[in-house]
């Protein structure tokens, strides 16, 4: 193993648990200029790939014909908490398509967000396929079929146009021939997309600085990338990191969380992409990387580093809420 | 880090994530027969501890004055789904004591049993704290307090008698003085135990051989362990590992899982204890490992291994039930 300790838990004067993973730092012309672990580790990006993913709903010109406003884009690019405003959101771009909650092939989870799980139980409201946190990305998805006249039963399946223009856009930015891209499936029973940890972060550079890209798709992953920090809520929802990020970072970065812990952060001012796979797939640790990343690129401000302390070192509170621990990053940038 | 790699979790055609950790296999003489990573790590028990926590109930006399039955024994050692077979029996445990459930000082968080969860929801009714899934442990905790005419406000502090009964049990079970065993403070808020993981597996091993003991703790620790086995269902639930696990060795052995990654196991036959930790404290590669571990060692036969399949390799679903990656011990035990 190659992966590097990133993550104390800490419980009253002992380290409970650690956890190790792997870092990359990248500008947008593709160097690697800082990097722990691993970079060259395959992985698979999950969800932090909604924001290239969702780059074809502007370029086949879905956007535009449906009237997405930005925070539909937004919510393209989510891993939500199945909040009504997310929910509400998703029934009504499903019916500017002529489309029912039936169209989306995710299949089902409880909401994450225990008020409405709990209101839903309460009511006897049965819990269907919006309420999945990937529910905004697969109706983008489908957007793009109805928009290009295709078939919407089969939208997920690896061969369908849907997901080969998202595996071409993937290509373009992380600079991976599409046969060299591993594929798997999501949680949500779409195609996951498997490279190298590095060439993660430069998709996240190139969106940041998108100045390489012919105008259509320069200016398609700027819609993206404005829709998701205009309506960061939509990302992820109340009490979420990717959306408290980004509405501290006021326009100047996005990020996204993958499953199996995974996080990935555009910074415009910069340029710089930064992608982090936590080795053992444990959420709770990217938001303490994410944060101590930017502090050591000094990319954000003392205030800003305030605001995202709850995230930075996550306290942890037993069933008495009484804090009896804490997660502490723990580790150093490297230069590459 | 001294862990060692454990479990991979596949995905599509890659290894998505891995597991790293300890493992320490001891016989009830203390002899360290087989390790893996670092067996003198200090790990914090967890829940796994809550088997000799359950002792000073035998050894205190409440458990006859109280007329507990194994269930309500094996009930007391449970990390319980909060299903109604564990909180019926859980306020049937306090009303024997005069108690209600607003003498458990556990906190609340909901039942880990979905359905359980749901019903409470669709029926309006409050979570309180007997759903906690260590009702059981404080339940047992309190019998103690009430039959030795203690105080029963406090009994989950580091100084009441109750704790440090079971820190005296502890420390003779596990061969650490009192004064060396870490303290810290659990999700339910009472006190946890740090200690060297394999004196955790000698924990283990001497209840599954409790030969060298007084006749009063050998006849204690019979009856916690037979509770355990005799009703396995307590212990955790429908489908937990630790349940299911005891129903399938048909009383030859005892398990216990603990948060942040912690599995122990006593077997009768052999006599020996053995422990393990995942490093990152992920639940889900304990019972791959502890499977493993048994395989390794000879301590299940063909058709036991095949009943436990889907805890050996757990299979990763997504939303829509399609299974898409599975998780797969690698490792090797050494001998020590």
């Amino acid at each position: 193993m190659n992966a590097e300790h990133l993550v104390d838990v800490i419980r009253g004067n002992i380290v409970e648990s650690e956890h190790w993973g792997h870092i990359a730092v990248v500008n947008s012309d593709g160097e690697l200029l800082y990097s722990n672990g691993n970079p060259n580790k395959v992985i698979f990006a999950r969800s932090s790939m909604k924001p290239l993913q969702a780059i074809p709903i502007v370029e086949t010109g879905a956007a535009d014909f449906f009237q997405f406003e930005p925070a539909d884009l937004s919510l393209a690019c989510a891993s939500h908490n199945g909040e009504s405003q997310h929910t509400d959101r998703v029934k009504n771009i499903l019916s500017k398509l002529g489309l029912t909650t039936d169209s989306l092939k995710c299949g089902t989870h409880p909401p994450r967000w225990k008020e409405t799980y709990e209101g839903l139980m309460q009511s006897g409201t049965e819990i269907t396929a919006e309420f999945n946190n990937c529910s905004g990305k697969h109706s983008g998805m489908l957007s793009t079929a109805i928009h290009m006249g295709e078939s919407v039963e089969d939208y997920y399946k690896i061969d369908h146009p849907v997901q080969q223009r998202i595996i071409e856009v993937i290509s373009d930015l992380t600079e991976i021939p599409v046969e060299d891209i591993e594929i798997g499936i999501d949680g949500c029973g779409v195609p996951v997309h498997g490279i190298p940890l590095k060439n993660l972060a430069l998709g996240f550079a190139k969106m940041a600085n998108p100045s390489s890209f012919s105008d259509k798709r320069k200016g398609a992953i700027e819609q993206v990338t404005s829709a998701m920090m205009e309506a960061p809520e939509m990302v992820g929802g109340t009490d979420r990191f990717c959306s408290d990020f980004m509405k501290i970072e006021e326009g100047q970065m996005f990020g996204k969380a993958g499953a199996e812990g995974v996080y990935c952060i555009g910074d415009l001012k910069s340029g710089l992409g930064i992608a982090l796979k936590i080795e053992d797939g444990t959420g709770r640790a990217t938001s303490p990387v994410a944060v101590e990343v930017l502090k050591q690129l000094g990319l954000i401000s003392e205030e800003q580093k305030e605001l995202l302390k709850e995230y930075h070192y996550p306290s942890l509170k037993n069933a008495r809420q009484e804090v009896i621990g804490q997660l502490r990053p723990v580790f150093s940038l490297k230069n590459a």
